[in-house]
């Protein structure tokens, strides 16, 4: 490239980021002169042609377009470019052995069926039984009581409850732990599934190669006071998923062990499953300081 | 930060870059490895909130859905951040006198109204009288005979024809260089008008204490075979708005002399302006090679 031209390209940037030295707020003046940046630097570095830059254009119309109140195309987009998961982890940071955070999705639901501890989150969801129980501590150890737990998933059909369209509520509960720090229910043994792929993100991932599932996986929330709410799933060791899923939630350390229990083993609490097969994991969850 | 940290976020980045490992156009994987780094860089810097995040994509969202046939949002966005500029100026190169590109902005229309060397292009459009001439030449100082020139421009009141929404044509016209590479025709004096500022690009000019603002042009394609096809504009130097074009259309190389011309001056072409003032300006044109 000509010095004339690496000029003019470094010229404009330095134009546009100029236009915002008058934002009144700082914090919009510093995401917008970073945005310039960094946008333009990938326009400079691809040489983006017209007609790729028209492509652009159409694909951002077409998620906007699919977009309305049940469906959110641009988070998918966020999704599976990482971003989510990447502001996520921005907004999590590490700190010493708390569990890692992980995307919130969008399928979690304000007042969720309260269940005592070792009660059934199911509320008829098809799938097999799962024990689930761990305790929550903070980062130096002592139990946290009282502490909320909410959990939700999928179904063995890979569909949340809020993805049928009637007013069903399964497989979603909210508990809290004992005076122990100890939590325990049942739930069921998570299943993969797709992100809505029927739209422009689902094209994007069709001509990039990539498949839409999920790994399998049980989301919690969980919040008590003077710590930092965490917002993670636990994945189940051995799913291929693992290394693909879709939106890059999976953390090594939320990769847990589900256990297979054949039909007629035991259960924890006396539950009588009858002929069902099922499976038990054990979670310990540890909060940092908020 | 930590090194815990740091490592966490790199190694997410790392993975969605991975993830497009296998797209089989290789130009794609190249798009959308290289927009994955940029935006997660994006995203890092800043250290994007959960909030922000959220604005983010409602913000995306509004611009979805005010798009439709007749208004392109997210051309706008593009064009108030600077890109579409950018991408001009990227695939345009520097060649040695050739002169400047600028955008092409949404308004020129297929099958303008044909006129001759000398002719009118205003059709009626409102607005001061302006004698527009020049020779167009190649980067060796031979004139191009019988280039195709499209000119198009808003009347005095900001507006294009297509704006109106009847179905006017004016101030537009196609026109051709005589022999000795030579144009001339009748158009109107520019002036300056906002881009459409009434939904989310707006907003956002308006929260960053940026003018909608256009600084006056007359919009130039040329084209003649073997040579690069010109898309520009000129300018009207001591147009006050020429540093803070809302676009960032304006080059140095394109600002030019519009010379008044007091009510009663002879015209170049005899034309009888009775009372009314006009302007002039001449505008040589250099094509690149193509």
């Amino acid at each position: 490239m000509s010095t004339e031209q690496d000029d003019r390209e470094r010229q404009l940037v330095e134009r546009v980021v100029a236009s915002f030295d008058g934002t009144p707020d700082p914090r919009l003046k510093e995401l917008m002169q970073a945005l310039t940046r960094h946008l333009h630097a990938f326009v400079r570095e691809v040489r983006l042609t017209e007609p790729e830059w028209q492509r652009a254009i159409e694909f951002l119309t077409a998620t906007g377009h699919i977009t309305d109140d049940r469906r959110q195309e641009f988070i998918l987009l966020s999704d599976v470019l990482g971003l989510s998961m990447q502001t996520v982890t921005v907004n999590n940071e590490a700190y010493r052995d708390a569990t890692e955070a992980t995307v919130f999705g969008p399928f979690f639901v304000e007042d969720a069926p309260r269940i005592p501890l070792g009660g059934d989150i199911a509320g008829g969801a098809p799938g097999e039984p799962c024990w689930v129980e761990g305790v929550v501590t903070d980062t130096s150890g002592q139990p946290v009581p009282d502490a909320r737990i909410e959990v939700w998933e999928a179904d063995d059909d890979g569909f949340y409850d809020v993805q049928y369209g009637d007013s069903r509520v399964a497989a979603r509960g909210r508990l809290r732990t004992g005076p122990d720090g100890a939590y325990r229910f049942w739930a069921i043994t998570p299943t993969p599934y797709p992100i809505p792929h029927d739209g422009p993100v689902g094209r994007l991932l069709d001509a990039t190669g990539r498949s839409p599932m999920r790994a399998s996986h049980l989301h919690f929330m969980v919040e008590a006071p003077g710590l930092r709410t965490l917002v993670t799933h636990i994945f189940v060791r051995g799913d291929s998923r693992l290394a693909a899923d879709s939106v890059f939630g999976v953390r090594d350390s939320l990769v847990r062990d589900f256990h297979p229990q054949p039909a007629g083993t035991p259960t924890p609490d006396g539950r009588d499953l009858g002929s069902r097969s099922w499976s038990r994991v054990r979670f310990d969850i540890v909060l940092a300081p908020s």
